[in-house]
């Protein structure tokens, strides 16, 4: 339980061109479809202030990982206070593209942000709130790069990012998802949305024991 | 000393209506006629990210407290990386209009962020750094809401602030002022601009004993 609430807080993380943005549209619509009531959101991003920080992040050249990742906290803190905890009180299933597992991965252990302070970041900005579930998805690194690549969207950093880098960050959410297992199910991101979605579906369902 | 290079990193602090960015102005000019390397600046402010930062944090309203001091740090980290700890490594004056003391006062004892929290990401951003000498300017309430009445500036958020907040700065500041007495002294900052940098003058060279 969030604490939070009768809502579900539902999180998808994972490297860039793993499919979180389409299996977070696909779950919204199979709940709406549902009579649930649903709402998506995503980090960096969520109300004016964390969409303001986010070109910040996208724009900005050359900053150092600790400012980036206080922005990211800051967004993130206004994030949870305006919308994520009053949906969760009004009992929406609130899905996220990226949370804290992000910051961990990215400026953590690809750029050397002690872990202690982000988890004191996290301590310091949502407390002891948890994601109700946590879908990971896992794809192997050579195709996660040729997805972003047809892409031509915001993700140019992303693009950039040697095939080393990509490897720590597809290790990285994997050890996540040992760490806070209590929460983190690993999905394998290979094949098309529909065999994806399939089994999000199932984790979904099973892990929050929806019929 | 401030551990980093031969600079001399000096701040002012106080409320809003105090003349803190008159006094900035003053010493920059008279150290640049006695031909010393200056550099003045603000916070949140300094760089690009910082100015964008202290746009979002003029123009949102209703932010929580804890995520306006997490954006604060963050320009701060980014303003400290980018800016003071290169010119301080060159050796130049670096004049700053707020720094740290700001946070404690405002966004902790004004606005309740947890003292410890605030002292926590001044660890993290700049570590044991510290100014060389912080001018805070001390003035009686009333004159220093008159002061703000006449100007037209970015500065609405103060105007609207009562007796008591206004009264709860000053004295944050005063205790700032005994908390960090190593580095601090109280000005008085009653007075013409002109009195008041015979003080402030008169403060600086004896602190670091410049004639």
């Amino acid at each position: 339980m969030n604490g939070v609430g009768g809502g579900k807080f539902i999180t998808f993380e994972g490297g860039e061109g793993v499919g979180k943005s389409t299996q977070t549209r696909l779950l919204a619509q199979k709940l709406s479809d549902l009579n649930q009531k649903v709402q998506v959101t995503r980090e960096p991003g969520g109300g004016e202030v964390g969409e303001r920080i986010r070109k910040i992040l996208k724009q900005s050249t050359g900053m150092d990982s600790l400012s980036e990742v206080l922005l990211i906290f800051a967004a993130r803190r206004d994030h949870f206070v305006r919308l994520i905890q009053p949906w969760m009180k009004e009992g929406y299933f609130v899905i996220c593209d990226r949370f804290y597992d992000s910051s961990l991965v990215y400026q953590g252990l690809l750029r050397g942000v002690p872990i202690a302070d982000i988890m004191e970041l996290k301590r310091m900005t949502v407390g002891d709130f948890e994601p109700d579930l946590t879908m990971i998805l896992d794809l192997d690194v050579s195709a996660s790069i040729s997805r972003t690549k047809i892409r031509s969207s915001e993700n140019d950093d992303y693009d950039k990012m040697d095939l080393q880098s990509h490897n720590t960050i597809r290790q990285g959410f994997r050890q996540t998802a040992d760490i806070f297992s209590f929460r983190s199910v690993l999905i394998n991101a290979e094949g098309s949305e529909k065999t994806v979605f399939y089994r999000v579906w199932k984790t979904f369902k099973k892990s929050l024991n929806v019929n």
